[in-house]
């Protein structure tokens, strides 16, 4: 964060706080010529700050959030916004009473890679689209204050939304604990949408292999998007079926198509470069973010949503 | 099927039965010394006859399994074993009466990818089983009797059985039907068991790429074994956490493990041929299969219970 | 080749002859309508007999051949068509002379993935043909007449013949054997035409991967032809570099291009099963199949030059 | 190079030399207490610098390595060492004059991989080792000044060099230059040792896919080595042949072993990081290091071999 910021031409790094004094440390020398501090004060009372960037455990992103907003200043957040739906209706509110931007780091919506998937659901391609499927797992990084969905599935539901720009109406999890750690290390969630879409995420800390696999299946096309990959992410399929209802049972029913397989070509941008420069121009410019408060606050309702889920053995909870 | 029987030095393959004429004029033209009738009854006058092999659309296979055992004949039958738990229980109940050899085509259990995972399972080096995760899609072949879930779940459903002995206790699902198609085209099993293993299947017929994947967690090792792979197909992990309790959230309290990772040899032979030859040995010596009618039952009720989560909106099923 | 001999509409299997008499017990077992024998004269004899296929070690291959055209029969011989120019050149010569088909059984050619690399070679969009890169290599089947080049070299030479019609000017190779085996295991052949296209095979029975990969690099796109693939054999690369020539050294004098990359799909036939259809339209209508003696003895030519190149440690062999 | 320098803890960055004026802006900004310079002699008089690192164009190294040295400094330059054998040798002996210094920056030998390759090579595990191949392709960076092979050649050759310590005796090598460049783009290099090993280098700067694929055969066990792949760079097969002598041609001389694969698991740090820390070890304890000037003659004499070599159209070199 803080290096983008400082190669971003329309804004200058300022102040870093940090209460870990000896990170603080490490940052100062490699900053030499930025203020640091341990007293999240002197941002607030610094006037000539106009915007703050929160990347600390989700537990304190209201706080922080709520008193920069408070002091005037815009806000990025680190995903997901809040811990709850109740604290982001009141950042949402609040931002929008200060007019203030209020951004959340869902940085794979500034990725080359989601624009060009952006692009292709937008062209028509895909034709209908049927489901989302999606593996986002690997060894590591367990966090202290916030399960696997927390941590990992604001990602997908993200970019799912960023793609449809729907809302799920219902959400259903199963979690699993690992080895007397009290927090879901691995989680399954599975959204339905009212037109009969269907999502779904595998999100897992505790697995041999890294994998980023997001199946997207339309009626006419189909995409998978492996980020893994370094240069081939994505793979657009000119593959289907035709349903041609008969009564006998014994005709062919089905047809399957296959054709051509496009890679698209996409130039390659640090995600975290391309969202500073989109959080700059929305505070220049009075600009809602792509992943503003809005779209912060549906990610952390299908979050909660699925965190009941959970706790209920995998019942649908309903989003309405 | 018939190809392993009749290169099966124990069997001779001596009738082919087949109600579509035409396919039974190609067979007869391959099998010239085999006689060949589209009438069942000849199969079960002829005494001579030991054994029948049941390779039909699932519906029928409770009435020419049943049948088959009432003649006195040794059945093989196709998974599923049948198209419910009742009948299922009726054949089970029927071939221990009438001591005839009941078994169920789970071929990936004769497999020797298979057979080395039951043996790395075995040899306790995986610890505690955590999870097992299997995504099982491609493009086609979707059937007109039966959804997805009847068609692919029966695999993972049948390894995992063989591999751990325990059945779980509670089922939850969610398919999706595609294109105006009445059967499923696309599930998620998910499967808690009373020891808090989870397992959960990925099965579609409608997807861009085939993968056959499969993640087993352990709390010491962790095993890929990748189906599609033509000779690497299984990779032991020597990777995991050590978890210590600490009270303060500010400490590490999980520490990563990473090790050499191990992909085991073993000779590719073709499954069929193994479970024709096991067949043919419980024939003879009146053995129990690795996969009888009672592994065939246990299939059939997580696959039941499967099917009523799905018209009950993912809610979890007990299968008690 | 008996079972797709078998299998084709407009051939009859109507002899197997073969001098191991427990192989030919096997095959008449699986052919109970077909005669087998090990007295070749049987097949010569035969007036009902038109065509032959020769599938035995190379060193046989130029006595059988001719005494089968000989005897007027047409002949498709496997690759490489001899074990000499001289024996080739005879062997082209009377299939002239007595106006037989004369064809080699360079199967790649018959492949569905190589028509498609020749059709995207005469659509013209690689531009002009810079290099063509192979490797070929796996563990086994080591030989016990032939070394690698000749085992292995003529799948390269006869697809690149077939792609540009043209034969190089110079062979240069070289080498290896391993642990006393008198017949080199593993060798690199490059070859150079005349308009400054090159080629190189990498042959290698000593390798602990299988790797099937040809690149063809174009001034225009470039080609990857990955027959160990089981789906995505062919990947069209829209890359290259257009070069400005300035006189300046420290001016940018290369610009690098990167577009879609596209995997051109196609029905997945038996190669063999394709060329014997082929055998036997040449067969029937007088035609020259596209593998005809010439190409096989171009191939040779090539061998024979490489196998001179080896013994001089590398020297290139000039092949006018 | 600059940062590795800097993150040092036995060294200082003290000044940076660039003739690129707005080059030396851009580092100016980023090491603000650090002098730049465009004036090479403002380094060469500091009586406080004791090392340079010379990284710029080839035919500039030795110029500015010999003074350097002249002036008393240990110098650490990029690879090749000198454009030439003549002018390697010349820095070698100054080296040794002045008793300073003299190190070359083959990166590769640093990197974890190539020390556990090193390690693999050590165990004897291997046998005896019977080739050494190396793919080494992409798009781009054609250089103005060197060709391909003098480009990434380096890299093999002191890998090679590294892991077996021993110099060819033969050198053959083929290029090609494409679309009116002047330099070749694209070459093979051929080595053959006086032991019976070969090895041999694809190095291409026109290839539409980056491949890093080192085979390394032994008699016992054999290595694949992809530099690409993010974590399982190497693989150890227990793969091989056993030859057993009879006289009978149609005997089986060949016994194949196939054996479990092993993935040996190492930390990934940064070559560049660890070869910086060894160049201070090496300047503060007048020690020699790995890649000394020694190892840069080597590589350049095989470099100016496979260079007459082309100019022969092949013909191998000696290096005696």
């Amino acid at each position: 964060m803080a290096r983008n910021v400082q190669e971003n031409p329309d804004m200058e790094l300022r102040t870093i706080c940090d209460i870990d004094v000896s990170s603080l440390e490490r940052v100062q020398q490699r900053y030499p010529n930025v203020k640091c501090t341990s007293d999240f004060q002197d941002i607030l009372r610094d006037k000539k700050i106009e915007a703050v960037i929160v990347a600390t455990p989700v537990s304190t992103h209201y706080d922080l959030a709520f008193s920069a907003l408070k002091a005037g200043k815009h806000v990025l957040v680190e995903k997901p916004i809040t811990d709850s739906v109740k604290s982001a209706v009141e950042l949402l509110e609040l931002s929008e009473k200060v007019k203030r931007v209020l951004m959340v780091d869902h940085t794979y919506i500034y990725s080359p890679a989601v624009q060009m998937l952006k692009n292709i659901v937008l062209s028509g391609e895909l034709g209908t689209m049927l489901y989302y499927d999606s593996v986002r797992i690997n060894l590591g990084l367990f966090q202290h204050d916030i399960n696997v969905i927390w941590d990992l599935a604001p990602h997908d539901i993200s970019i799912m939304h960023y793609l449809i720009g729907k809302t799920p109406s219902l959400v259903s999890a199963h979690g699993a604990r690992f080895m007397n750690h009290d927090l879901e290390g691995m989680a399954y969630v599975h959204l339905t949408f009212d037109d009969g879409l269907v999502a779904h995420f595998h999100v897992n800390w505790l697995a041999p292999v890294k994998i980023r696999k997001t199946i997207i299946g339309g009626s006419k096309k189909m995409v998978v998007y492996n980020d893994v990959e370094p240069t081939e992410k994505i793979k657009v399929y000119d593959k289907g079926i035709d349903v041609t209802t008969e009564e006998s049972i014994f005709k062919t029913l089905i047809q399957y198509r296959t054709g051509d397989i496009q890679i698209p070509h996409f130039e390659n941008r640090e995600a975290l470069s391309v969202e500073i420069e989109h959080f700059a121009d929305c505070v220049k410019n009075s600009k809602f973010p792509y992943t503003d408060g809005y779209t912060g606050l549906q990610v952390v309702r299908v979050l909660e949503a699925a965190q009941e889920s959970i706790r209920k053995e995998g019942q649908p909870v309903s989003l309405d």
